[in-house]
């Protein structure tokens, strides 16, 4: 499907439109915010920023906030509209997206739980270039996901996924060298530990933009891809094959 | 609500009651399936059993199986019967839930993972007790969640999310224990990190059987009480008063 300004506009029902429209724009705010959380994070750590890693744990309510809103928004959609085909499906996806947002949101929150613990020990900011660079990615990641959903881009939507399975390599191998550093110098466990939850918090939010995908997948092509291999899915997207789940 | 075998009997349509039943036994072979995975994984690796391990990991399929089905299910109810009240919330409940058990299987996987890399290390079950014993708690809260959410028992449901606070306790404290040790002890590192790795696995399945409780507590009241503090949502429950979000 093209990108389009006019994805709520085939129906009849103009109060529809409007509801859909209305829960759509708190969706994407819901998504501006849980990215910028994530960002705030993230600098927390890396710069040793204790107010704004104070910040980020406060914020954390302004994001179940937006959870609560968006799926009550879709709950009277469904009560009152009765979407089909398409329509519900958008429903659906949004309400699962809505539950993997909330949930990069409390990863963001752990995030700077850690970097508030490591700014009030005064450690310095070492062993961190992991750190950076995976979340730098899961980040644009996020911001992806996010725009796939936004202009219905099933490609750009694979394009995310193709991303996760690079981030998982990434952190692996993350993960081997943190290991070898803590058995030689054992005095730093403590820290690296730390460094070690930050890695599988951005590994965890990098499943969820891949979740997200999934979803745009599903409201674009009708098919539910979780759980599929990726080549199988790339097939079926650009429209060489139906899927064969695992 | 007291406990009742004809939860589904009220509707005039006997099509939608059977539609009803039929996701609502699916939801349940789901439930028992997952809460069978979290005992095998737990058993593959206090007891070093690696064909256990492997079979837990293959059956994880099964799993993400019975996902797609329930999901699939519910759709077709939402397009077709347009519930309402509280047919819809409970489809939407178990929409919700059903994303939790499949994460609670997720993590069932992971554990048997990392049982089988042990086991084939050779490493004897040392230091598993507090593993075992959190273990048993977690599979206690995932029978209780599904027990309340087949009862539409909203007390149940309160008592899983007071036993999630005692499991979050013992984690801190069992985190600790195990820093400690390494720290003192250093020859063991990379096995206290997979041990460590478990007990946050076993924590996540704790968080996911009380999100299965809060759904209950939305089915039965109608309130989503996410993100609420506990004592209010006992109150409320409780007949005492509104909940308050924070």
């Amino acid at each position: 499907m093209e990108p389009s300004t006019s994805v709520f506009s085939h129906h009849i029902s103009s109060q529809f439109n409007e509801n859909l429209e209305d829960v759509n724009a708190k969706f994407m705010a819901m998504g501006g915010l849980v990215e910028q959380q994530v960002a705030n994070a993230i600098h927390a750590l890396l710069d040793t920023n204790l107010d704004l890693a104070v910040k980020v744990q406060e914020a954390d309510n302004n994001v179940n906030q937006h959870e609560r809103d968006i799926d009550e928004a879709l709950t009277l959609i469904l009560a009152r509209r009765h979407p089909a085909a398409s329509d519900l499906r958008m429903v659906l996806a949004m309400s699962k997206a809505n539950t993997d947002l909330e949930r990069i949101g409390d990863e963001a929150a752990k995030i700077a739980r850690i970097a508030q613990a490591l700014s009030e020990d005064g450690e310095s900011p070492r062993g961190y270039m992991e750190t950076r660079h995976i979340g730098n990615q899961v980040r644009i990641m996020i911001r992806e996901a996010l725009d796939a959903f936004a202009r219905l881009d099933a490609e750009a939507a694979l394009h995310v996924m193709r991303a996760d399975a690079d981030i998982d390599r990434e952190y692996s191998s993350a993960m081997r060298a943190l290991m070898t550093y803590m058995i030689e110098d054992p005095r730093h466990i403590s820290r690296v530990i730390n460094v070690m939850w930050v890695l599988r918090s951005l590994e965890r939010i990098g499943d969820h933009a891949r979740n997200i995908s999934e979803q745009v997948i599903y409201m674009v092509k009708g098919l539910d891809v979780r759980h599929t291999d990726f080549e199988q899915i790339e097939e079926t997207v650009q429209g060489k094959s139906k899927p064969k789940n695992d």
